[in-house]
């Protein structure tokens, strides 16, 4: 409703500002008897860390997760799971230019507005230090999932010009591309963007298998769109693909719709969905992230006052949030399938479903 | 939960099957004292109304709406008001012969596999003629709406290659196409597509203006991620794109981040929202439909014993359902707008918000 | 939220005003696969009809529901059902003489403040007709739970002074009294409340067998507490009580804990559930239901410009609005107890239940 | 939904077992602009601590919250607040004898059938140790209600027979009671009671002023509905009642409608709300509370393996849970009207309420 609760039967609850005490979780109708320890929300939170390669981010964050409650000998116990990360690498200075100014393409004015008062360092709630909660919440969503027999993976499929060709979800890299072949064109682009001190936008695909079909709900709740929303949610995503995406508009149906055989379909233009209900198929979903804002270059802007002022953002930003964004994606992913998964048990309790574990 | 009720203050839920008695709606959480009668909400679905020009269905669904309550001499009285539209044009048997099959591209086969039986007459709830109760609910949204001088339109900006260039949302004509220049050219191309007996997709843009600034919750409920939810909520729909939309991949910082002067914003890149609240600019989204799925070409299938088997699907279909769609995507976008201004008012009561009226 | 869903699973949403043209429903999130028909719904509708001896009101209500979706060939689809009554006996000149007087004891004072303006007629959405359509929704809930041996049933067990000393739930007298010892004073009590033109109190036991161990959720959504406001929320009741309810005050631990042996629980001052979760025993509630406002006596009030006005309440009422409360109560039990069984579920869908069926 | 969230606007989740590592809360949905510091919340919390005087349980608990987001320059943003209390007081061994064996009036049995799975340390998640959480919820609340002239105060008025004649909330004892008077039979029959190793019931009375009329909702969500929720929630509760509540039973309709006249209503047998919507007089709720079951009186139960065994519950316990309840109560009550004001705000933003200040 405000706005930091995801969910409705598995439900994660997130806090906390870039630079304020800590960030946390509570993580509530989580299914009861799951293995969770520290070790394997910790896993996730490091796939997002900064600092893993030259072309992202070199602010340290030391995440660190603290389990506070809902687990017992090892095993989730059905009553919620309290999160904490204390904050550590809080270079307030860094942000006292832009306490007063608000920073184009950035949520200041926004929040300024909606709440009349705002914690301006670092970007406050808005930073996406934020999705930090939300990666361990997914982390969870997984630990339960795995135990279903679902997958979730992803990675960058497009950045700028540059895309994929061969998708191979065992791919690694620093740039979290799924195509080893791009990675000396990548980082040739990157070494010229630097130079320009500027940033560029990404498309990321997830990737889920082992769904069972009649997951998801009719109507206002099809799992497109609460794939959608999930996605959506996550800071700098400007658009949501399922399936053929947006290359729908100039398909016909004939080639658009999955014949149906014996073995199953045989094509996956619906991204695994019908009527959005699971149909069994793989989930495919894209989101494109937009560049960062915050680049070196100067730029005028407006204050407080709302007089005309020049700003140039200092700090240490990513010149391709898409990168590091695949594990936040994964994580809302995740989510929003367990929920749907725990939301069809509700009402279809007397349907059998067929999963893969 | 279920997915019958979008929203949370202003909560819409629906009933109804394609050739059941009855379409209805209960609009619950409705502002008191706002004008209301069957006239107010028969227009826009007037506007949805297929057999309206040669090129959608020619399916006559004459769809009478009665308030059965929440109105009191023309005005809301805060009570939920009840809508209900009686079927009439009920050809069910041509929908006999797929009793037993699963047609490619539709619902059939998840909704048998959710809940182990379903109501195969004309796709049941998983029919478009579900959208007629979304139009309505949308009428009344935009009935509150109006009073807060909040104007919601919308469009289509492209058929399959076919793209709108000069963008006029009081553009008539049976396309409901945004740019007349390209109205030959559609008409050239759907008599191609008819002969062809087949379909194609199409992108719908809806506009909103009048919007005030702070509108919409941060984190999960960003203002995106709520319109994503709506708009990709509406059958066919596989892709939604805000502002510049899937662009920002290609785009650098320099050029996305949208410059603010004393006169507002420089550009729209953002489409009318920082941070999942809206900055006060006009609203931009964008929906990709995919081609009917139900087209007179032959095909191979699945029936209910899993084996496979040949399919015409007959009945009357559109080659486009993207022409109809844009009363339904408004009609989403209002319904969601509102219930976030609600919401906000709810939370933030004791911040002004700049309503133009 | 604005007060006309109840439920989030098995999810019953009502809309209907006294003297508007109809009252109706939507049930969403109803396991599929249930038989259902009008008979069903209508036999618990007539229980709660006016008329039925001279010690209720003589109004003819003769409700006749019509189902308007979500069965087929006889079972539920698992969509929603939509549910219609049209309101015949509507005589609205016998309100007109309230149209502009606050009667005591009802609601017309605060719909008035809350809205700014109010359907008067009959008392709008505040009167009692609205029940019917939760009788409506029980009475679909009452089915789910026939499929799972659980079994709701209730009737009054005291009326002023007047107690029931032997509690009997297959008892048939026209005061829907559990004990027909009581009957006789019973009806030279209301001959004498008659009389007085005046009206009295009652309280209702509804009581659930078949319950299996487990289902309800801790802290803010106990058992206790979600039945509480599903009994408080029906017209009248002003008390809600758990097994010993009241009579806790005064018990002793050593008496009050139920202890348990290998048959199962040695008493049930629990009222069948502890730390807000079913313990596998009896439940049993008590709503207890104040004296009906409407009397003939004649009372001082205010106006709609607040100036004093003499008011005689015209018209046919009850003078114990709890003899006809039992089948509203038992229907909001039963709907209350479904929501949290779906949802339990849900969440703990990989623990077993021990249902009876 | 799995019971751990409280409100929808002015939203509560917390988490955390007896004996973990920490309790904690995200407020979520606080209006903006609100002075907030920690003292504000611990003051509160204070009133709840065990140890205070010779009848309540000598157990030491030095809860410090600690504010982890949300607030910025000792005003609440906006966002969510994250609180975070550390367990200190953790003597795990007492409870070591009662890992196998369920106690009597306890939850400990239920917890296992609902979970297969339960943290037995203290009684974890159930124990009243939990309401810390909602002490600290419930003190925000009150800090926003405050800065709206709303004042909720509480105390007990009933300890097995003994009952509170003169009513007075500024009463200071170490009984809680409303009542002075009664000090000396209290002390008498603690005394007694502590001798018979037994415990005893109480009834606490929460009053609510300076509300204004208009809040609330119809139907389902009546305000009495929401209350009585709210306080059936908090462990041990077992009756609530409204206004003149169980004593309904026995009125009469000439006695029971508060007459309504120039000055307001003439008696308030409602508890301060018609139709489920405040009226503008005061709020009186009143909660009747179980004897705590954990008495030092050996007793026979169940094991793990469903055989019979001796059990005697050692640890410091509380001979009445009433006389701690009274902040928690408050704190519910707070919790809950303020969602409800600000929900009201949501739904009916363009009708003004009267608040005092």
């Amino acid at each position: 409703m405000s706005g930091n609760t995801f969910g409705t039967i598995f439900k994660v609850t997130t806090f906390g500002e870039s630079h304020g005490k800590a960030l946390g979780a509570i993580i509530d109708g989580c299914p009861p008897n799951i293995e969770l320890n520290e070790a394997i929300i910790q896993k996730e939170l490091d796939k997002r860390k900064p600092g893993q390669s030259k072309f992202v981010t070199q602010r340290k964050e030391n995440d660190v997760v603290e389990i506070l409650s809902g687990t017992f000998e090892g095993k989730t116990t059905g009553t919620p799971i309290g999160l904490v990360i204390r904050n550590e690498d809080q270079k307030t200075k860094d942000y006292e230019n832009i306490k007063d100014k608000f920073r184009p393409g950035h949520a200041d004015i926004t929040y300024q507005d909606k709440y009349g008062i705002r914690d301006y360092r670092g970007g406050g709630r808005a930073s996406a230090r934020e999705t930090a909660m939300r990666v361990a919440g997914g982390a969870i969503a997984k630990q339960v999932m795995n135990s279903l027999g679902i997958k979730v993976r992803g990675g960058v499929v497009q950045v700028g010009d540059i895309k994929a060709s061969n998708i191979d979800f065992e791919e690694v890299n620093p740039f979290n591309f799924l195509d080893s072949d791009k990675v000396s064109s990548l980082e040739e682009f990157f070494s010229e963007l630097n130079k320009a001190q500027d940033s560029i936008g990404a498309k990321i695909l997830v990737n889920i298998t082992g769904m069972p079909s009649g997951i998801g709900s009719p109507v206002f709740s099809k799992l497109d769109g609460e794939l959608a929303r999930a996605l959506m949610s996550v800071n700098a995503v400007k658009a949501v693909e399922i399936g053929s995406g947006c290359n729908v508009v100039t398909m016909r149906g004939s080639e658009n719709r999955d014949k149906i055989n014996k073995s199953g379909f045989e094509s996956n233009n619906s991204g695994g969905m019908l009527g959005g209900i699971s149909n069994g198929d793989e989930i495919n979903i894209y989101a494109s992230l937009k560049p960062t804002s915050s680049i070196s270059q100067k730029t005028k802007t407006l204050d407080m006052n709302k007089d005309e002022v020049d700003l140039q953002v200092k700090g240490r930003h990513d010149p391709c949030v898409g990168l590091r964004a695949t594990p936040i994606l994964e994580a809302m992913a995740s989510m929003c399938i367990l929920d749907q998964i725990l939301i069809d048990r509700g009402q279809c309790f007397n349907v059998q479903r067929n999963f893969k574990d």
